[in-house]
């Protein structure tokens, strides 16, 4: 064998290398004494210790069970926690129009959201086809899609999410460029969006839908809700998912997940899908992983049996409220002097999505970057989150995250931050 | 919108279709009453309760530790849990050759092994692609490949399991067909064969990593060695893996699960793959899953770390021993009679492959398949088990799976069996 042997790479694989998301951890590894505001991880300290413990223990205390949870299950779940997403996302949504389009035939739970994401994905996207979304959006599934080989497509947002208007306008031009056949979906964080914080406003989610069904000329257009973050609310009301605007159920697909209400390491998510997708969905699901792990589902129904998980929620809430004000407090404070900062008080989720001024370059190559890093900060460079087509890039935007770090933490942070703007303004 | 609008499936979604597993499963769920041979499932009785309960019960006792397993995870998953799987993958084979080209960075965590082989034939094969292995093998990795529009390619085997000559005649004839770059693994189950039951002959094993380098012509050819079933063995001496052949560490990919050993529905399980693979798999499982649950590989770690692992095996072993022996004893009573009957006694592992006589189709459309219904049994039409290409398809044969009846459950259904048989000759 000669050291010069080709060792071949899938075109998937190929597609897959040098996600953004790699050489942020590995600035992060380099220099574990940084303040990161740019990991999406949840808050450490809320993490269910207890409850978790209590619904082990409750699970292996009935053997029978216990002896269920351990085996092998099926491709689409543990049948009484799908029963009991589908019936909390009734809940939410007010009893909506698909309530009778749906049962729980239509539910798949996964290895979190993100698994489901990339099997919806996996099921309707061949090589070359387009995904309209945010412009900015969540840059993990963006590197799904182009590990697919699959393209983003970006659409312009306002402080209301999605704009409407823009989304007919890129789908006149996507028609006038002949390309209309190979718009599969429209993907929305539809609740506090990665990255940009913002929920996209009620009236504009039955026009989403209507527009997605409007221009299914030819082929079907989903629309991709990803209500990642929607029990992470902290003020303002709840709005009905997309999904209760479908009234035939045949055009949304919800993805949903218990890793940031209760826990990323149990790592259940799900999708509630449109019928024709279930099989091809399950079908796809089955070749990948032959069935996520059963006893993290068993868990996780007996953790909301118990009751106690919309307390969790609700002490979770109160603890990223906290955080999420001292971000917004240290915004203010340091960056107000500032001309040319804006940014949105999200009303939940993760996020704070923060414009600089023009001159300034936010990305990892940038001056700020090396600023930032300098004074022990670290945000995640906004041009990670813009798709590679449609509405234009802006390169002075950046992602901080509230999660991980304490209030203090963020103050320090956000205070080091601003020196770093300061600096290379 | 129209009834008749088009809902376009991905080619790969396309191609998962109508997986052979699904009907058989159809079958099962209608026919509640059957003694199921078919079913690949691990023994309920003897599924971990307790050993299960005080690993969750020690991991969520340290609130640190158990935080850490309920937070995310990375892409690799839990370091002490890899450390565990490699030193233990070293100890089973004697520490041999590889020992030096391979450390921790190159054992990757996975929800099970099919999700390890799954993501690394998704990152070396394109669509086209060939993959030689067994005629038999693995169906549900054949159902993988077919979803990536890859062709598995038989290769004659016999009771020392795949042949090396006609490992290196099918080359042979695939570079005459001028299609030798398109090969780039090949597939052995090398532990009590799923669905043979056979083990590659000791002396067989350095030839096949051999063959592999040699006609490593132009690109690389992988040996992929799925050990799924090792530390099931219920006689004879256990013998090194592949990679313990590999003094480069270039070429053997080891695909290893918990599954088996310890619990489905925990689903942990794990590749030791060469240096070239590490980083295009975590780049590809990135995108897929974002990392596998980590709470369950930190369940594992603490099962593994208590010392009773392999007490639980030693018991797990009897358990399945007593089951072979009454399946082995049940095909001699009931079968022995026959004519034109052949089966090798597996040395471990869940599944005995029986040959019935020639005139006999066991397909799911032909007679066997129907009066073993009627006589209330159900087995795996063996022509599941081949490959689309190469060495030729047996239509006259079954795999029966002692892994889930009691002994007893058994010796009935091979009496049933037997007497399905009887009745379509």
């Amino acid at each position: 064998m000669t050291p010069t042997l080709e060792f071949p790479l899938s075109r998937r694989a190929q597609n897959a290398a040098g996600q953004p998301i790699s050489s942020l951890m590995q600035q992060a590894l380099a220099h574990p004494e940084l303040i990161s505001l740019a990991a999406g991880f949840v808050d450490q300290a809320s993490l269910p210790v207890e409850l978790t413990s209590a619904a082990a223990t409750s699970l292996v205390s009935d053997p029978v069970r216990a002896r269920e949870a351990l085996q092998y299950g099926t491709a689409a779940g543990h049948q009484p926690l799908r029963e009991i997403v589908l019936q909390r996302h009734r809940n939410d949504d007010g009893l909506p129009a698909c309530e009778d389009q749906l049962s729980v035939e239509n539910v798949v739970l996964t290895a979190g959201s993100n698994q489901l994401l990339h099997l919806v994905a996996d099921t309707i996207l061949n090589e070359g086809d387009l995904v309209l979304c945010g412009a900015p959006t969540y840059f993990v599934f963006m590197g799904a899609l182009a590990n697919l080989g699959a393209r983003s497509h970006g659409v312009a947002c306002d402080d209301g999410g999605l704009i409407p208007e823009a989304l007919e306008d890129e789908l006149r031009r996507i028609e006038a460029a002949g390309e209309l056949e190979r718009v599969k979906a429209i993907y929305v964080v539809s609740y506090f969006d990665n990255p940009s914080g913002i929920t996209l406003a009620a009236e504009r989610r039955p026009q989403i839908v209507e527009i997605a069904k409007r221009w299914s000329k030819k082929q079907h257009i989903y629309v991709l809700d990803d209500a990642a973050y929607r029990s992470l609310r902290y003020s303002g009301e709840d709005v009905p998912s997309l999904q209760a605007y479908d009234e035939t159920g045949e055009t949304v697909i919800v993805a949903q997940t218990f890793s940031k209400s209760f826990s990323p390491g149990i790592r259940v998510g799900w999708g509630i899908l449109p019928s024709a997708l279930v099989e091809p969905v399950l079908n796809q699901k089955g070749n990948i992983d032959f069935g996520s792990p059963h006893f993290a589902q068993h868990l996780m129904a007996q953790v909301l049996s118990s009751g106690e998980f919309d307390n969790h929620v609700a002490v979770l809430r109160e603890s990223y409220r906290e955080k999420q004000t001292a971000m917004i407090k240290a915004a203010k404070e340091f960056f107000s002097s500032l001309d040319g900062v804006h940014y949105v008080k999200p009303q939940g989720g993760l996020y704070l999505w923060m414009q600089v001024p023009e001159s300034i370059d936010t990305g990892i190559d940038g001056k700020l970057f090396a600023a930032a890093l300098q004074e022990g900060v670290m945000y995640v460079p906004g041009i990670y989150c813009y798709p590679m087509e449609g509405a234009p890039r802006r390169h002075n935007l950046m992602r901080l995250s509230f999660g991980v770090q304490t209030p203090d933490g963020i103050q320090e942070g956000m205070q080091k931050l601003a020196a770093a703007v300061r600096q290379v303004l």
